[in-house]
C-alpha cells in the first residue's frame, strides 16, 4: 500500500481566548480485511504501511502460521474508497491447513476484545514454547532504552497519535520498530517481522511497547518466544499474572531513568 | 460482582542502580463473557465495576438494545477460578428477537478491531439519528474540563493504568465518569449508564475520554447520540472523517488550557 502513515488536516486550536487556524498531523487509520485464500477472517483498523509484518504477524499469533514458509503469498489491495477496508489475500502454501471452524468459533468468542478471551488464557499452559532462562539485562542499561527509541518514533512525533513497539536483542541494539494507531498492531508488525526473518518464535531479546500493558500484549510477546516485556506504561493485574504464568519478564513505567519489575527479575542485573 | 478495580502486587523499583520492593496498585483486568438469553456472544477484557452498564452498553452499540426496557434482567456470575471469565447472561424481554445470524456474521468479519469494520462504517450513513445542533459550548469551560475531571479518577490516579470517560450535561456538569482497562469498555459504561437511565440516544452533552480516540469511540459516541467528542489525546483520520459524517463534534489534546477542534466547530464558542 502507498498510502501514508501521516495525512494533514485543518484544526482550530482555541487557547486563552485566541484561536488559530493550522494544519496538523495526524496518524492515519485505515480498515484492513485480512483474507486467507480468498476467504475473510478479520477487519483490523490499523496505520497503512508494514501490512505484510502486520498480517503475517496477527496469523501467527492466532497459530494460523508457525513459519514464513507457511504463507505463499500476500497480496494487498488498496480500497477503491475511503468507506471500504483495503485488503490483503494471504495463499498459504500446500499443506498448511486452515480450521476454520476453530478459528470462527474462536472470533465469535473473543470478539469484544479482539485476540483474548478463554481460549488463548488456556492456550498459555498447552501451546507455549518455554522462555529462554540464564540470560540477564544490565537495568541501567534498559533504563536508558525510551531515550534511545524516542527518535526513531517519528510519526508519533508528529501526530502524538500512535503506538510504538520495537524488538531489541540481547545486547539491546534496536532490530526493528513499528508504529501504528493500535496498540495490538504494533505488537503484530514485529511478530510478523520477526516470521519474515525466519525467527518466530525468537526465544531472545526485548519488546519494548509504549504504552500500557494488557493481557493481550503478554500474550502476543510470550507466542513470539521474546522473555522481556518493558512497557513505558501501567501493566494490569491479568497482564501480571499471565507473565507469572509464562516465566516472562515484566517491566512497567520505564521512564525517567527507572523501571518497576513486576515479574521475573531474575533477568535483570 | 465484588471484585476490586485495584488490587496490590509487589514490584521491585529499579532507579539509579538502587532497588526497592513495593506493594504497588494494579488496576484489575478480568475476562467476561457476554450471553444473551444463555447464549455466548462475546468475551471482553475488562475491569470489574459497573458490569451491566458495560453489557448493556456493548449491547446498545451493537444495535441489539435500543432501551433499558429491552433487557429484562442481568444475571452476574463470578468465575470460580481466575482462568475463566466470568459472565454476564442478559435476559431479552419478551417480543425482542435477536438476530444472532447477522452478529456472528459481523463478529466473525470485524474481530480484530473489536468493534469496528466495514458493517459499522457503513452504518454511520443508515442507521444513526440525526445530532443536534444549535447548542454550543464555552471554549473556556471545556478548557477547564482535565482540571475538574482529574479528582474524579480514582483508581487511575493509584495504578496510572485505567482509561477514563465521563458524560457531561449541556451546561458540563459531569454526570457520570467510569474508568477501564479497556478505552472502549469504559464508553461502553457510559452507554449502558445512558440506557439505565431511560436516555439512549441522549442527544446533547460532551463525552470526555482520557486518551486518544480512534474510529471506534466516535461511532459509539454517534450511537449514543453525543454530539461533543473531547478528548485529551490525539484522533486518528479515520475519527476526523466519521465525526464529520455524523455531523459531530471532535476535540483533540484537550489539555493545558488549550484544545484542537478537529470537526463541528460550530458548536463552540
Amino acid at each position: 500500500m502507498s498510502d501514508p502513515q501521516v495525512v494533514h488536516r485543518p484544526v482550530l486550536r482555541l487557547e486563552g481566548g485566541a484561536s488559530r487556524l493550522f494544519d496538523d498531523s495526524i496518524a492515519v487509520e485505515r480498515a484492513l480485511e485480512i483474507r486467507v485464500d480468498g476467504r475473510a477472517l478479520a477487519v483490523t483498523l490499523r496505520t497503512p504501511g508494514h501490512d505484510e509484518e502486520l498480517v503475517l504477524g496477527f496469523l501467527a499469533g492466532e497459530g494460523v502460521l508457525g513459519r514464513s514458509g507457511d504463507a505463499e503469498g500476500i497480496a494487498l489491495t488498496a480500497a477503491a474508497c475511503a468507506d471500504e477496508p483495503d485488503i490483503a489475500d494471504v495463499r498459504l502454501a500446500p499443506g498448511v491447513v486452515m480450521d476454520w471452524a476453530r478459528l470462527e468459533r474462536h472470533f465469535a468468542a473473543t470478539s469484544a476484545c479482539g485476540l483474548c478471551g478463554r481460549a488463548h488464557l488456556e492456550s498459555l499452559r498447552t501451546g507455549l514454547a518455554p522462555m529462554p532462562v540464564g540470560i540477564s539485562f544490565d537495568p541501567a542499561a534498559l533504563a536508558a532504552l525510551p531515550e534511545r527509541l524516542r527518535e526513531s518514533q517519528a510519526a508519533f512525533s508528529a501526530t502524538g497519535g500512535l503506538h510504538a513497539a520495537a524488538f531489541l536483542d540481547e545486547t539491546l541494539a534496536l532490530q526493528v520498530l513499528r508504529e501504528d494507531v493500535g496498540r495490538h498492531n504494533a505488537v503484530d508488525k514485529i511478530a510478523g517481522w520477526l516470521l519474515q526473518g525466519g525467527r518466530y518464535p525468537v526465544r531472545s531479546g526485548v519488546l519494548w511497547v509504549s504504552g500500557r500493558t494488557g493481557a493481550e500484549i503478554v500474550l502476543k510477546a510470550a507466542r513470539a518466544g521474546i522473555p522481556v516485556l518493558a512497557a513505558v506504561g501501567a501493566p494490569s493485574s491479568l497482564a501480571i499474572e499471565l507473565a507469572g504464568a509464562a516465566a516472562m519478564t515484566l517491566i512497567g513505567f520505564l521512564r525517567e531513568g527507572r523501571m518497576n519489575v513486576y515479574a521475573g527479575r531474575e533477568r535483570l542485573g
